[in-house]
Formats: structure tokens, sequence, C-alpha cells
């Protein structure tokens, strides 16, 4: 597995996992329900995005968030060891963990259910992965995957600048060994893990002129934000010119300005070991 | 406006839009009601594929069903007759029409509400369709508007030459002055039409190997074979070669196999005048 994690580490990419989590958290932990007494794993927690909601949500159940990285995990827990303490709700258990999704450090059967949400993206071993999760899980346990599809962007004005950027921000993601499209694979890669009563849900997030909240805080704060991220690499590696660049941001702003619109699409499995 | 209707008229066509009405029913008439009493304008009703639907959920209602081509409205009017002898339900009483969109045989403020369906999608002129309906409807009526577009195919396997192929039936679509991309502009083109409180909701038709009631009536069925269709006219034009053309429709077939995904994204507008 690549070191490098596409989307990056900086304040603005911490404050773009915000946003985003916010407006998408309804579609993100809708249907996700662990029993009282569960103990679950979260794949991949980086910054505590979704951690947060986790922990809300589940207030009688012991969650293991790990992450590769001990930076993002820092981040994570500091945020949500504040919110703990901000708010009077009780919450679940919660303990962040250094591990790599390629070899789990639990034995087989620890947990009785599992969350992964933009994670499976950034993998180039995806088989393996799931491989692990299904190991650590016990027999019955629930999966919940989210995860979004580079490859499904409409926008109006339809300007072909905006798929042309996108598409670079995808490639430096293969390059990375992810997978921007991972999408439309969860149900053939968790059918393939052996995994069972395997379903997928597509969900939209939409803006246009009378949709003001998903145009500042999905179209502007999370998509365009997330592709300003990759600038830099995207640049160095020629995948665009620095114009195909600059026309690709402006025809992204237009889609969220005056009569535009644009819509992305993501996809919820859930699954039991 | 041109005299050609993109998708033809064969039995063929036919049995694709009963395919279609059948699987995207519950889609395309969420939230469709108009109160007892109204007289409704459907738009386009095309073969009466939705026109079924319209007169079966709207027992007390007044329906007019318009289209420009008498052959269409001919086997309208014998599907929805011939339907309505079978049930035992009551109908909508419905009347079926000749009429231009451009050009309505309707005096000002006529109508309660509009319905239209894969309609807007074939118009040269959008707006001056737009003004048409809003003349003939009464101030505070609602308009129900269903639309596809064709710029939000996923699939996988994720194949170049599926997206070859849609390319292809779009732009022949263009050339007949209509836009297959007319989903991301259903909220521009009320809101510039003049009409109030539209809202716009995108719904994905997706089929996937635990989806296979999805693969068949929609991916194959609907999908498939309206791409089909379009298959001389893609070629006479050369905008495709023969070879293409194959290779997009076996891409598409693998979409609806094995552990193939398929979706596509449709927006549904409601409008007040």
């Amino acid at each position: 597995m690549s070191g490098v994690y596409v989307h990056g580490y900086s304040a603005a990419e911490a404050m773009r996992l915000n946003s985003q989590a916010s407006i998408l958290v309804e579609f993100i932990h809708r249907g996700v329900c662990f029993p009282a007494g569960s103990r679950i794993l979260e794949a991949g927690c980086g910054t505590g995005a979704q951690t947060i909601e986790l922990v809300r949500q589940h207030p009688e159940c012991e969650l293991i968030a790990i992450d590769r990285f001990a930076e993002s995990l820092a981040i994570a827990e500091e945020r949500v060891r504040s919110q703990a303490q901000l708010a009077n709700t009780r919450f679940a258990d919660v303990r962040f963990r250094v591990a790599d999704l390629n070899a789990l450090p639990f034995g087989a059967a620890e947990f009785d259910g599992a969350f992964l949400c933009f994670v499976l993206e950034h993998l180039p071993d995806v088989a393996r992965a799931l491989s692990e999760i299904k190991r650590v899980l016990k027999p019955g346990a629930k999966l919940h995957a989210f995860e979004g599809d580079h490859g499904s962007v409409t926008a109006w004005p339809n300007d072909p600048a905006i798929y042309r950027l996108v598409a670079a921000v995808a490639g430096y993601q293969s390059e990375q060994g992810g997978d921007a499209c991972i999408g439309r694979r969860l149900c053939p890669v968790l059918l393939s893990a052996g995994f069972h009563q395997v379903t997928v849900r597509p969900y939209v997030a939409y803006s246009d002129a009378v949709r003001p909240e998903w145009r500042e805080a999905f179209t502007k704060a999370t998509f365009t934000d997330m592709m300003a991220l990759q600038r830099d690499a995207v640049l160095a590696r020629a995948l665009l010119t620095e114009t195909e660049w600059q026309e690709g941001m402006e025809a992204l702003q237009q889609a969220a300005l005056g009569d535009g619109t644009f819509s992305y699409t993501f996809f919820r499995a859930s699954a039991l070991r």
C-alpha cells in the first residue's frame, strides 16, 4: 500500500472533512445501527469525521477506530474527546489504534460490526482488506460501507473542463493505487470477499439554485475543495496543464452559481459476515 | 421542431416503454397527486406508458393527454381503453388530442395541473413549450416533470465502450434538436420559464447482482433496448463505427451479467404556475 494519503493532511483537508461530514451525515449513517453492547470496528477513521457520529449514535457500544496514520488518529481522538466533553450526551466507549487494513492486529471474530467510510477508495488491495475485516468479524456481524464515485458527476453548465478535471484527480488517485470510482464496485467486491446479504443503494448529492445549502456545503465546501487539494499533485504529474486546471475549477464554480446544478452519486452497502 | 421522434415507433419501442413504465412507475409517480376534480394536461403522452398510471391514480380527475403524433395517440388510447375495460377500478375521464407543445390548442388557465415524462428531452425549444404549458395552467396549478440524464451513467465493468455508445446516442438526439442530458437542466429551465416553488430531486435506477429485477427490467429491457433502437440512425450518421457500436452493446450487456453494476440518474421536478 502506498504511504501517501491522496487527500492530504492539511488544516484545509480537516475542515473539508468536517463540512462533508455535516452535510452528508444523514446519507452516510442512515440505516447504520449496531445493537447495544456491540464491539464495532471503524476501519480507516481518518481524522474522525464519522467517528463523532458513530459514538453519538451508539452510546451503548464499544468502538475501536483504526487508521494507518498516527497523525490522523491524534486529530480524531482530540476531536472526539473534546466533543464528548462539550456534550451532555452519553457516548460510546471509544479507543484509537494505529493499524494496517492489510494485517489487522486483532484475532478472528473479535467484532460484532464494522463501519467504513471513504476508505476502500484509497486501497490498492481492496480484496485483502475486506478479507481481513471479514476475519475479525463474528459470523453474522454486520458491515456498513459508504463510498463515492467520481464517474457519476453531472454538472450544469455542462462544461467538459469539469469532467477533465475530475478525471485527472481520479487518475492521480489510481496512480496511488486507489479507485475514485469504487462506488459502482461495492457490490462486486463485497460478494467476492464472501460477505452475505449484500445490499447496495445509491444516494445522490444534488445542488441547484433552490438548494443553496447543498451548493455551499457539498458542491463548494466538499467537492470543489476536495478537488482544490489535489492541484499540486495533479500539476506536478502533468495530468493537466495549469490552464486546464484553472478552467476546470472555474467551471465547477459556475455549477454552484446562478442557474448551475451539480450531482454526485454515493453508494452505501451493508452486508453480513 | 423536427418531425422525427428519436425513440422511433416500432413494436419494440412500445414494449420497451412498457417495461420502463413498470419498473420506473414508483419513481415517476411518487409524489404526483392532483386533487379530485382537477383538469390535468399530460403533455407528450406518447404511446400512453404513463397515461395508464395517471388515470389509475386520479379517478376523480379529468385528463387531457396530448401528443404531436396521431399514431402514438392511437396506441395510447387503445391501451388505456383496454386497461379500463379489464380492471374493476374507477378511472379518470380521459381524452386524447393531437397537439403541438409549441402552440397548445387551449385557452389561458384551462388546467389545474400538468404532467410531463420523457418529453422535454426531445424538444428543440424547451422554453417555448414551458411557456405554453404555463399559459394554459391556472395560477397555483402544479406541474410535475420527470426526465433522465444520459451523462449520469456509471457501469461496472467500467468499459469506455459504454460511454462512447451513450454519447453517440445522445449526440444523435442533439442533432434532432433534443437533449439527452436534460435532467440536470430541469431546475434552470423551470425557473427561467417563471415557475414558482421549483423543487428537483434525483432518483437513481441501479442494478447489480443482488438486484436481478432491476437488471432485467431496467438495465436490459429499458436502457439497453433503448440504445439498440438507435443503432441504424447512429451508424447511418457515422457517429460510431459498426465495431464501436458492437463493443458498446457488448459492454452494456456485461454490466448486467455476473458481478456487473449499472446506474442511471433521473430527475423529478415539481413546480407551481
